[in-house]
């Protein structure tokens, strides 16, 4: 309480530094124009700094208020709402120092004009302002030698007064895309709890691809209705598509943040997970797609061939990005597994971080989505890499991402909050009337999204999706970071413009109010919370389990219609698995005999000696956020009955038999030619 | 190997697709302007993403480079050598594909001109272009309403073809000094050896402080003499002085990596990094003073007061800037001490790294240097701080500074080395003749600062700086990264040109040269290596090290001119660690009995409980790099009699009691009045 008295002091004196830079009036003399250059350098250099220890402040300050607040054990704010809460305050403040003093008056004669010179062939007028212009000046000691200079339009475009540090702190979608957003969705695929989510692998699809589709052409086409009823004719059928893609994107932090921590439902869990992790990658490609089909078409009533331009460029850049991620998880594999990197924790640990956001990058480069590229190489890390790091590095990698994906996140709450107010006028349009429409179309929407869905989902679920589930859902759609920086990206339209506005407060209401009222709402909606995953898989007996869930994700009780997903699973174990990973069983133990000397090149001593430490490579229920669960490896194998693997002839991989550690050699079809090969400790557990 | 493969592969590729992109011609029709500039914020990403992704890759292949050297135990090339050698190939590479095709022809009439208003009452030329202009534009529908446009001028100053990507890789002071420098130097301060850097401290602090000094005079003053030999005019007095203290910063990183990993003498090293980080502070503020002077005399030839006006800013600086850095540790020591944050390690491990952060900027805007601010408080950190955490904070604090360290360092190494090719050349002015008058006058003040200031030390000193120590010193004057970034931070006036064309070949040929031949060099002069500090002081009885070690900081063998020290050292047992960790002894054992309420107050129940994990408390040898030194405690304690207590009356400090973990409390004048209040696991210690 005291700390938190002394940040706030602290925080108060930034403020009050502030407001004196402010104060400085800004006098230009252009006599000795290096001194002034150096000395405008260094005024943005400090204004910089300012800017940034405000928000280190206020992230401190956060911090401490969370810890408080956890300590005491009061949940009605979450951290997320708490510092978007933080950000408005000082974004207020802000407003206040910068509004009180009249429009800071720049002295007229301080301003250089310029008129644009006879030659250019090209008309301009305030509509297509030249994005550079160039001026060429004499020499001051040779009059006949001239020199060019180039100018740059300043980013708003308009020469309104910017106070400095309003501009400083506007939010930065550039920062939020390139360095927030991979570390927060790197975090997420990496911590997964990935046997949950591929138990709802069907619905999480569903939801995310179908479910974000519907409510972008709902939210879109209820838009468009609005704004011809209420007469915003400016509002193209292109713009409000763009509204509902860029607001279908939920918000993966907030909701998911409280569910981990009340230990809901594990069901309700993964699905809401996997739909709001999923659902951000589309909306961006989803409101990219209706971009490229805007321009595409030209701004006509319907062009099939823009839409499916606009689809196949839809699905190209899914795959692509998919491909890509997915690639770089299995390159980060086969070196940590053929190199002996793992002798040096912090180079492998380096190693993987960078290979990591390669992964984002390369997409980017590529033209595709990082997100989702940094997103599966999330999951694929985490399902073959891991197994192969050092302990040291695995504790590091976890705790790494865990810190940075804290601070990312708190920190894009914190700016949403701050830049509410300071977000420069020009470039929104505030109206209560459009706002409310929105509000009405997201409900619509999510409505159109959840219910429907979960019918359809529900005919061929054996474990059905509850009506209280279906609520949550429906509840928990917070919009979040990604619908923001997605909205203030481009706002060179009155469109776009008003669509900053509406997501901003869309934002705010759903982080402080949804969020802040999740906690009641799964109690009034009779939904278990505090579910030990463990203690919930110990007391189902076997059978139970079994008959039980008939998802079609659900792998070991594979049904017709996942066909694919038990082909890919045993394709997994057999192949992908004993190449990538220092797991076993090896491939020399998978793959059919013909293929043993290559199988032997590909098995490192690592693998041919691991066997004890079987718990620990067992990657898909030791991968998880929460330490305490880093024992479910046993219950697991004690729910999957060991007669089960006769089903499936066409499968040879290795079921793990319950109460033992026997990884299933049995049931392979050449054990005995190699047990030979394996050296001691690994030897007498085969 | 294959990984390595991999990684060139991929590298390549990204070369050739930057070729790619840099031959689609730039056609810039300025019809559809919305859509050409959203254009050309898509290529500009791209291009962004480009060259993050080249040195990721870089990064990349230098870590697996790095891993193969380590794993072959070759160490002719350092991690740092090798980052900037990949570098200058990369950035030759660069230079070639933007070089071959001609100078891109930018089409002519793409370019807008414009022209200086006449209503501006000020003559502009070529050196003094405005910093910003006006245009004026009318809307296209109501052509009364016109709307000003605001441009700045680019970074560079000049309208030169800039190929994008050459542009982009060109080394960024802003991003170094602010995310990069703080990262490296806390860490130096953070895992710093205190023990023996405390016991060198008059050596550390001769050599940072006089030494800087002589070498920045030196250097200066012989590249005048050579400037006025060799006739550059242009050069004043003043700008060799900025020269010869940009360059007297020697490098932290390459030389002392090397130490660490071949256990070096402990001295040597102790020396040699604390004069190396107490240097790179020095030299900034010295550069600045230099600067400043320069403005404040304006030229002329000596001015006393813009002397003693630089040497107080200087003096001010310094001071302001170690107040701020201590002020933050202590600050997050309490907060960690008075409130239970250790219960969530990741909200304490959040607070810990912005608070650290923050000494950086809050130095920054107060005006004074943010690594002189961020050094000490790493080390009030690792002093105090680190004992208040809980145990997965103290990993994961190392840990985190630990990677992000080895990160920041490789990545600037590896940036000026890409630099150096693709600097802009309008920046920069080549000459042998100033490059090699720099190589003369850089070891003439080498020579000038190691060898009088090892005279003058050795005078009080039992434990002498031997000859081929001072040989190594003058040796490992390697100049790093600081010294670019101060060189390229200013490039306006033609001296500054030739100085960043000089600096960056030292650094090239110090890092390269020296950092590969420091292994041979030790050898030559017959250094030790390989000492394990653990052993060097069991080995030696403890009368030996007493009689031995004389040095003016060495803390328990006070003599009369360590008055202070010893003072310091009394204060900070009896008074700050009791007030500021949760170590023991607490505050109620070590104040006077008058204090008792406030002392009870102010001990927390943590630090009444300690006691039995003694060891882990001692933060003074517990927070070194190498964990297997973690055991040194023990035979410190050994290391220092037990009657030298009665040596000094004015100590009332707790002296460590060979062979037990008693804490000293019985020279302690009230220890019986609280063995009372003590809990159980405690009181059988005391």
């Amino acid at each position: 309480m005291a700390a938190g008295g002394v940040i706030a002091v602290f925080v108060t004196a930034c403020c009050c530094i502030s407001a004196a830079m402010a104060a400085q009036p800004a006098t230009i003399s252009p006599a000795a124009s290096n001194i002034q250059k150096e000395k405008t350098v260094a005024l943005q250099h400090t204004t910089d700094s300012l800017t940034i220890l405000m928000l280190l402040g206020l992230l401190m300050l956060t911090i401490l208020t969370v810890w408080l607040f956890k300590h005491r054990r009061f949940r009605f704010v979450h951290e997320t709402g708490l510092s978007m809460i933080y950000g408005l305050i000082v974004g207020v403040i802000i407003k206040f120092i910068y509004a009180t003093p009249t429009p800071p008056v720049t002295p007229d004669d301080s301003k250089v004009w310029a008129v644009l010179s006879e030659s250019n062939n090209q008309t301009y007028y305030s509509g297509n302002a030249p994005p550079s212009l160039y001026i060429s000046l004499p020499d001051s000691k040779n009059a006949t030698a001239n020199e060019t200079f180039k100018y740059n339009l300043t980013s708003d475009g308009s020469a309104k007064p910017e106070p400095m540090l309003e501009k400083a702190v506007t939010f930065e979608p550039e920062l939020f895309f390139n360095v927030m957003l991979p570390l927060i969705i790197f975090e997420a695929g990496y911590s997964m709890k990935r046997r949950h989510f591929f138990k709802n692998l069907g619905a999480i699809i569903m939801f995310a691809f179908i479910g974000t589709t519907i409510s972008c052409l709902a939210v879109g086409g209820t838009m468009f209705g609005l704004t011809r009823l209420m007469s915003y004719t400016e509002f193209t059928l292109n713009d409000c598509f763009f509204f509902g893609a860029i607001i279908s994107a939920t918000d993966p932090v907030t909701v998911l943040a409280l569910f981990h921590d009340l230990h809901v439902d594990v069901d309700l869990y993964a699905i809401v997970f996997g739909e709001s992790v999923f659902n951000d990658a589309v909306a961006i490609v989803l409101s990219g797609s209706v971009e490229t089909y805007g321009q595409l078409s030209g701004g006509k009533k319907f062009n099939a061939e823009a839409f499916f331009k606009a689809l196949g460029n839809f699905l190209g850049i899914f795959g692509g990005a998919f491909a890509i991620g997915s690639l770089m998880g299995c390159a980060t594999a086969l070196i940590t597994k053929y190199t002996k990197i793992r002798d040096f924790p912090l180079l492998e640990t380096a190693l993987f971080f960078l290979m990591s956001y390669s992964s984002f990058q390369t997409a980017e480069v590529a033209g595709l989505t990082g997100i989702v590229a940094v997103l599966f190489c999330g999951i694929t890390q985490a399902h073959y890499t891991y197994n192969n790091l050092s302990a040291e590095s695995k504790d590091r990698t976890k705790q790494l991402f865990e810190l940075t994906n804290f601070l990312s996140e708190n920190f894009v709450f914190l700016y949403i909050g701050v830049s509410v107010f300071t977000f420069q006028e020009s470039r929104i349009r505030w109206d209560a009337g459009f706002i409310f429409a929105s509000f009405l179309a997201i409900i619509i929407g999510r409505f159109l999204n959840v219910y429907p869905l979960s019918f359809l989902l529900n005919l061929g679920r054996t474990n059905k999706i509850g009506w209280n589930f279906q609520h949550m859902m429906m509840f928990s759609g917070l919009r979040g970071a990604i619908a923001f920086a997605l909205a203030i990206r481009n706002t060179s339209t009155l469109p776009r413009q008003y669509i900053v506005s509406a997501t901003m407060i869309i934002v705010l209401a759903t982080v402080v109010l949804c969020g802040g009222l999740t906690t009641p709402m799964l109690q009034w909606l009779k939904i278990r919370v505090g579910v030990d995953e463990e203690m919930e898989m110990q007391q189902m007996p076997p059978n139970a389990v079994r008959s039980e869930s008939g998802d079609p994700g659900e792998i070991p009780r594979t049904k017709g219609k996942a066909w694919l997903v038990a082909k890919w699973y045993n394709f997994d174990m057999v192949f992908m698995k004993p190449f990538l990973t220092n797991c076993r069983p090896t491939l020399m133990e998978t793959l059919p005999k013909c293929c043993l000397p290559l199988a032997k090149l590909l098995t490192t001593e690592e693998q041919m000696t691991q066997g004890e430490s079987h718990r620990d490579n067992d990657s898909d229920t030791d991968m998880i956020i929460d330490h305490s669960q880093l024992s479910i490896g046993e219950s697991e194998l004690s729910s999957i009955p060991s007669n089960h693997a006769e089903n499936d002839t066409s499968r040879k991989l290795p079921i793990q038999e319950p109460e033992t550690y026997d990884l299933g050699l049995g049931h392979n079809s050449q054990p005995m030619n190699l047990r030979v090969n394996l050296p001691g400790p690994a030897g007498d557990k085969v």
